[in-house]
């Protein structure tokens, strides 16, 4: 009889492309997302959890990006329901919701909503497949009061989290502007190649103005020496987009806005679409500086243009100003952290009716990263108190230990190892990043007291202290067992 | 040339199965997941998330209740990774991630984890294919203190989260008891009616003792006729497993778990394994009391199986004691919200070392239902305050209103809607369940008052109201623009 063949162990990997996060890496990005709804909930806005699965159907094609349907997701046939798939974003399944209950909800309705969502994209470093986005919408209302809301409360989400005021710009611009600007230099709406116009200028800050400049007529060699091809447009009328592209250079200041908006009215010349989002932006920015919101936090940008093909007026755009190191060691601004606009057709698609919504995503992952690269979080964090054990028939006596610390509010665990080897118990400590350990071997229970040792005080004693230094400063001190809480308590508050 | 058909319009609906949450259903689960989360990390517990596809591989074929691989699950075909699948519980990417990140996690490992799981079964009312999961283990140590540490963590965050003591009951077996039982009534290891025998004690609360005897032995008519076959044991051998079982009726008080682990020693025999199984649950039982967790928060208790196949010793599950009425309206117990137990097996798949753990999965859903059901959560929840729209072109002038509410930590909006007919406006503010409406028209405006209407008082006093109360309670206000925020802010305070 042939041998049967043991099955081949399992790989222990996550799929390509995903990954695990650990301790601090989730704590902190609950507390992150704790901060941001509190900012959503405070202004008016519903927290909505929708389900990560959806009908193919019901997704659409309007996947960031990507033109054809059901490309980029992960979508596989359910037995009743024909194909399903996996979230991409949380807007298209708020169309869907909102399409769904429209007769429940209120209407304005305001929604925000966290979660991840997925990609079926080819990796890269730093580029996964799962990951995080915090998202708040406004459906069911025109107004521009709409827009600058949804500024607003992402330059106050921004601050809340831990991004200094200064070190973050809201950019607006609008859609509508950008169209005038393309009907004025004669490239209508129908033009084919309008598409390309628009993911070329997307390219702005990547590339810049010479680039741009390149790529929308004759073509572009970049870094690596591969030739792009060039849109094909007259240097004039590319010139011209450039210009309106460039009024970013336009200085900071008090009246920026103001200069901005003048410009874009010209460039729009008479293209009636052009001058109704220059009307739609004025408002915007006049609604946020009635609110106290100037151009240091919230500035009109006409480089803005967000790829998605769904936006149909305004356009948002969370950039972080300060500089980083890139892998290769040069400065580099942080760049975009959030972004949105006014989709005015995604709950058309189910209901036939035109729902005008706006909203905005916060790239939550790149805005940790963020926050860690200021230092705002992500040093070392505190692990707990550890109590070990010497006698392993007293297991109840340590556990006993712990109870009381933990009852005190005190972060606490009793090793649970093998105790045999005293030095491994302490090597656990030191792994956990514990602060303090608690010793308790025969001696001491005869005696009612208990050792405690300041693992921070002895590691730094460790590394610096002089002879004396460690005489005087002991970091292990003998308490009564009746005063292991106060004592341990004592030496967390001289760490914290 | 034929008519080009337009697509039909997509279905505003979830798949079957799954449903989405709103409003208070988030930021209530949002709240207890917190709660939970203190709890977890006060013991010294380390969050982990991982990732939400698995290879199909490393899931392996322990999906609870199911014997067959892969059965019961979201999976498809990646293009670089073959077969992959959305998790169906938190307990095997752990052991997934344990295997993979071995030589940098500390050991033992205590980790929680919360999140969605997926599961491809038939939904059923109440019965979702994906649903909440918050897991806490402990992996690498084969320590009863372990077990005792898990069990009166799931005590403790049962009270944490709002479940009084007396009202809930932490349930402790131990699977090598009833193999031990089995061995003693001549049923091996190896006996392939075995696993039919657990299955038909782990429906004891559903059938009762009756049940459980007709079962293990002839068979049984179920409520709706039909006909179950039995398992074919003598009757001899089913009424010494279902002696075993109902050691459960031994009346609670000061000495019930020695009382049940001596007729435990009893119903095992000379069996080598099921005298281990006491011991253990001795020690379990030893290191609770040692701190001070009694039998009515946790007990010993024989009628506990958990279903799993993979369970290797200590079993727990966590029940809440109080009465609901069923949908028929009659009385019962609220039943399991949390269940769990030794695993030794799991890492092993990928590493082929043994690796001991243990640990518990709360049903997050149930757990929520359980609060609501007691009125701790779930009541109606207060909308944001909102600013009407009675002058179109003074959005300016409400939006500076909404900022210094919302500056004072006031939930508070603007009307985003239409504002031409004002009725729409009170309606929508009841639709938010709103407690304080803000007018201010042109005659306001002129005069340097706003009106603030006390809609809370203003539906009592439309109930209940005489009309001499009416006049002596009026529940709309005017005050001057500058005292728009204090007034707000009292009445706020006098419906807290």
């Amino acid at each position: 009889m042939a041998k049967v063949k043991k099955a081949p162990r399992p790989k222990a990997q996550t799929p390509k492309g995903f990954r695990d996060y650990f301790g601090s890496e989730v704590s902190e990005r609950a507390e992150m997302l704790r901060a941001i709804a509190g900012v959503y909930h405070r202004y008016g806005f519903e927290a909505l959890e929708s389900s990560a699965v959806e009908t193919v159907e019901a997704l659409g094609k309007f996947l960031p990006d990507v033109d054809r349907p059901n490309e980029g997701v992960f979508a596989w046939q359910d037995e009743d329901e024909g194909w399903v798939a996996l979230r991409y974003d949380l807007t298209a399944p708020l169309a869907r919701v909102y399409a769904q209950h429209r007769n429940d909800l209120p209407t304005p309705y305001r929604r925000y909503a966290m979660g991840p969502v997925w990609r079926n994209e080819k990796p890269g470093p730093g580029r996964f497949r799962q990951f995080y986005q915090c998202d708040a919408d406004t459906v069911g209302t025109g107004s521009a009061a709409a827009d600058a809301e949804i500024c607003a409360m992402l330059s106050d989400t921004l601050e809340v989290v831990g991004i200094p005021r200064g070190d973050y710009l809201v950019r607006v611009n609008n859609r509508k502007v950008l169209d005038g600007v393309l009907d004025f230099v004669g490239i209508g709406s129908d033009d084919p190649i309008r598409a390309d116009v628009m993911r070329t200028i997307d390219k702005f800050d990547k590339v810049g103005e010479e680039g741009v400049l390149e790529l929308l007529t004759t073509g572009r060699r970049d870094a690596s020496g591969a030739f792009i091809d060039g849109v094909g447009l007259h240097i004039q009328s590319a010139q011209q987009i450039v210009q309106y592209l460039t009024q970013k250079s336009v200085l900071y200041g008090e009246d920026v806005n103001q200069a901005r908006l003048a410009s874009m009215r010209q460039a729009v010349g008479n293209s009636q679409i052009g001058l109704e989002g220059v009307s739609e932006l004025e408002e915007i920015a006049s609604l946020l500086a009635a609110q106290g919101y100037g151009s240091d936090r919230i500035v009109v940008d006409s480089s803005v243009v967000r790829g998605l093909g769904y936006y149909t007026g305004p356009v948002f755009e969370a950039e972080l100003t300060f500089e980083i190191l890139d892998e290769k060691g040069r400065k580099r601004q942080f760049g975009s952290v959030a972004g949105g606009g006014r989709y005015d057709d995604l709950v058309k698609r189910f209901t036939g009716q035109a729902v005008p919504a706006t909203g905005v995503s916060i790239g939550v992952d790149r805005l940790l990263a963020a926050l860690r690269e200021k230092g705002r979080i992500g040093g070392s964090v505190q692990g707990p108190v550890v109590v070990t054990v010497m006698d392993r028939d007293r297991m109840a006596d340590y556990q006993t230990m712990v109870a009381e610390l933990r009852n005190a509010g005190i972060r606490a665990e009793v090793y649970l190892g093998n105790p045999k080897n005293f030095g491994n118990q302490l090597k656990y400590a030191d792994k956990r990043n514990s602060p303090v350990a608690v010793i308790e071997g025969g001696d001491e229970k005869a005696n009612g007291v208990v050792q405690i040792k300041d693992l921070i005080l002895g590691a730094k004693l460790a590394q610096e202290a002089t002879l004396e230094e460690w005489k005087e400063r002991p970091s292990q001190y003998e308490v009564p067992r009746g005063e292991l809480v106060a004592k341990v308590k004592e030496i967390l508050t001289q760490w914290a």
